[in-house]
């Protein structure tokens, strides 16, 4: 069993991945909302496959990345420093290698590794604080970034969000309601996972926010007919000259957003100083049999093969903003974002 | 048991609704090809819940209005001649009000109504041929629709198609591999229903066409790769001023072809002369809670409600041109397509 959630109130999927004494216990985002069932990941490999077979998606990976070094700082308790610090980077790269578009595992392991170079000869206390650190930055940033969301929605706000921003979507909602605009949302379902009819829309119930589920092919239809006032989701990847990398599907209603006047917000703490451009970002593709089934039940003819891009490229053209913990930026201007940091 | 295949070599969905002593037999589109079920409609009122319940769809409803109207000639057997025409103009209007937005079935009762009115006092047989006269005019202009499609397209062609285009698509396919074009394609899935997942890979592969399947939310990133040579659909109904009604989604792939420089061909054999434009035509809404299911198994959270717009209206200005039976127009030159008839 998991320990009990160190944020009490917030949804479900707020809390989702928590470290024990007995290693870390990842709720299984494949079968939620249906069954809340945990993983329980006792070494830094189990944490790793876990988080390849999409045990969990989005935001869930920088958690399961910084428990997970904690679990590899522990495995080397009774090594010296330095035997210990070369296990933890290696350990790093395994949980790195997880997810080739997303980086959000390489920011937790830095978390880790920092507080391990600086934190002197207790190796496992260190990564413990970097650890905790990254986790409680990643909220602070989530909720700023959601502050600045929040001010681009007009009142009675009409959202559209495809696949499941996870805490971004959760700092862009708690920071609307808390500004009285009374957002109702429309989800896409997202298939093949159907994070959007699993994840998005349970958590956005569980908030009180008005929700309706659409298929992925309905968006635009709903744009042209002028029932939606912005497109928000979430990025897995924010390039410097802003390039949105994210969920398949994000471009395909990011050129209708552009198409019927609605403007696209992409929700990112910061862009990725290390991808100059959407080229530079690999695209991972997983398994086209993926495609063909549905909940694990065959939803298409035996006569087929499917074809699984993860992710996809929005360019610049078709981004209104990118909403950053430091506020939004136009997609030209997020050098800028950097360049406030150093003045 | 239905009776045989009319047009053996064809692919199973090409002759899917069918005539017999004992009622219409209509295979049930909802379980293929996982189950090849006939659904057997003994009276018209049971043809008209067929069709309601989406037993068959795309071109299955024009089959099954056809011969249901056979069915209600045979009901008003032993009637005079004018309240059997009553009766039937009654069958007729019952079953043009099955589907809102798909005006095939208006156009199979007339095919009847205007034999019955030319066909003397045997109005039962005039029906028949009335039907059949129908069924052979529709398959041969699908043929000649197909032939200009193709014409349209270049070798070793990679299309995107989304839904299931039936009898146009088969056209299309049919005249593609006559011209030696060894097309492929990319096929969406189509949710809710399923019918690109089910039925046109399905079909395709029973063409010996290469087929792949992606979720309805990944053909802009195709595109986008340039991966993708042409856009083609069938469409429920184009207006005479070059509005494409068809499937939900249609719109978006549409408008992601025109960013990405693919030419979108939509399959008509004509366009409406009744329907002016795309608000003269009413779009369809389904029992949201469709989108909440797949399969009959539930795939959403039971926190939210589903919408379901089965149409949606695509601009003339993201259509390349319209494939009739008498070749391919822009849409502005559409009004030349009943030009040339009256010359």
């Amino acid at each position: 069993m998991p320990p009990p959630s160190a944020h009490p109130g917030s949804p479900t999927l707020a809390d989702s991945v928590r470290l024990a004494e007995d290693g870390v216990h990842i709720l299984d985002r494949r079968v939620f909302p249906f069954e809340h069932r945990w993983v329980h990941a006792r070494t830094v490999e189990e944490v790793a496959v876990a988080i390849e077979d999409m045990v969990t998606q989005s935001s869930g990976p920088y958690f399961a990345v910084l428990w997970g070094m904690v679990l590899a700082a522990r495995e080397s308790a009774g090594a010296d420093p330095d035997t210990a610090r070369a296990r933890l980077r290696a350990a790093g790269d395994r949980l790195i290698a997880t997810r080739p578009t997303n980086d959000q595992p390489r920011k937790a392991v830095e978390w880790v590794m920092s507080a391990v170079a600086e934190g002197g000869d207790d190796v496992a206390a260190a990564a413990l604080a970097g650890a905790q650190a990254g986790d409680a930055d990643y909220r602070r940033r989530s909720r700023e970034m959601g502050r600045a969301g929040a001010r681009l929605l007009p009142q009675g706000a009409r959202v559209l969000t495809h696949c499941w921003g996870d805490l971004y979507l959760v700092g862009l909602v708690e920071a609307a309601l808390e500004a009285g605009l009374k957002p109702s949302f429309v989800c896409t379902e997202t298939r093949p996972y159907l994070q959007g009819a699993r994840l998005t829309s349970h958590t956005l119930a569980e908030m009180g926010v008005e929700t309706t589920l659409v298929t992925d092919a309905m968006p635009a239809s709903l744009m042209r007919a002028g029932e939606i006032d912005a497109l928000v989701t979430a990025s897995d990847r924010v390039t410097m000259d802003g390039h949105v990398i994210n969920k398949v599907g994000t471009l395909q209603h990011a050129v209708a957003a552009q198409a019927f006047g609605v403007p696209f917000h992409a929700l990112c703490h910061a862009p990725d100083p290390h991808s100059a451009t959407g080229a530079d970002v690999p695209i991972e593709y997983r398994d086209g049999d993926e495609v063909l089934h549905t909940l694990g039940r065959r939803s298409a003819t035996d006569l087929v093969r499917g074809l699984y891009p993860a992710f996809d490229v929005t360019d610049p053209q078709f981004v209104t903003t990118v909403v950053t913990d430091r506020g939004a930026f136009t997609p030209e201007r997020l050098p800028e974002y950097f360049g406030e940091e150093s003045r």
